[in-house]
């Protein structure tokens, strides 16, 4: 795990220049009965206006679905999303934010002990005044460890650039010089064994 | 609101000096049905092992409660707690985790609405590699509009410190040259014609 001495946004791009990169994927599962990840077919899921490869998805429900990230902050950070687009979290019904925190807190403990994390950060950037730059509600999960940030509240300032970065990403479709789709399609694999 | 040009951290000390100061609390209520806010009784709230005056408990479920600050980063900067003390996500029941997020969803759009906001940060810092200093779950929800912090990932530098200072106030137990327990008190009975 890397040490950052800098300030937060160097931080986050000294980082960045040496970590993988990802991003953010998804397909829309047919299956029937909930927490089905094995079920998963060949519909794609969306994030937003986004189409999200599959690959990507590495856990789902009836409701909710977790997917690898084009350029994690830090190992395992990933995103739960509910299958519905909406971009307010208010907008959800009872068994949507049900499922969804449900869905969360199981990604959360897996990815966790996976990483030989700690802690973790669970964050909704809920609209565009809190960061948010996709609109299709999406939890940030990330696994956290002793020392990953210099002070712990960086974490945020690099969630913060994500996001932007996530948006631009997707709006460009641009060609990967990212995290390549094996790359992410190879950690979507690993993590689905845990489930 | 306030704009912010300095550090994060002179950012949160400069608002912090303007801002109205106040603290955690809370108080059992042994209310027989859920969202049963109006049937508050006499027993206490423990938040961690710390324990909370009813008069800052501003609605409550069978599982959950949810609590004014006695230093709000924002207007509107509350916290929702499960009853029982734990101190990982992980940790609570499916229920628990269910009516945590369904009360924090409700909240936060009653706030958002009450002090003209127009995003929300949800955030849990869920364990001490993530900044918990409270070893009790809490959900930290924050009303968020444009220009209220300079960069939106200063909430989080902010937030951070509020963490620590919420433990050091709690533990001195100190005589709240904060924000009064009437002034919070005030604050939780606005909230409560909400629900």
């Amino acid at each position: 795990m890397l040490k950052h001495n800098l300030t937060p946004l160097s931080n986050f791009l000294q980082f960045h220049s040496k970590a993988s990169n990802h991003l953010f994927p998804l397909a829309r599962i047919s299956s029937s009965s909930s927490h089905s990840q094995s079920k998963m077919e060949a519909t794609s899921y969306m994030f937003g206006p986004y189409k999200i490869d599959k690959k990507e998805v590495f856990y789902s429900t009836d409701f909710s679905y977790a997917l690898v990230n084009l350029r994690p902050l830090l190992p395992g950070h990933v995103l739960v999303c509910p299958r519905r687009e909406v971009q307010r979290f208010a907008e959800l019904t009872t068994d949507e934010t049900s499922d969804l925190w449900i869905t969360a807190q199981k990604v959360g403990k897996q990815l966790e002990s996976y990483h030989k994390a700690s802690s973790l950060t669970f964050t909704i950037q809920d609209g565009p005044q809190a960061g948010q730059t996709v609109p299709h509600v999406h939890i940030h999960i990330i696994p956290r460890k002793s020392g990953d940030f210099e002070k712990n509240d960086e974490i945020y300032d690099a969630l913060d650039v994500k996001e932007k970065e996530m948006k631009q990403s997707l709006d460009l479709d641009k060609e990967r010089k990212d995290r390549s789709i094996e790359e992410m399609a190879d950690e979507a694999d690993e993590y689905r064994k845990l489930f």
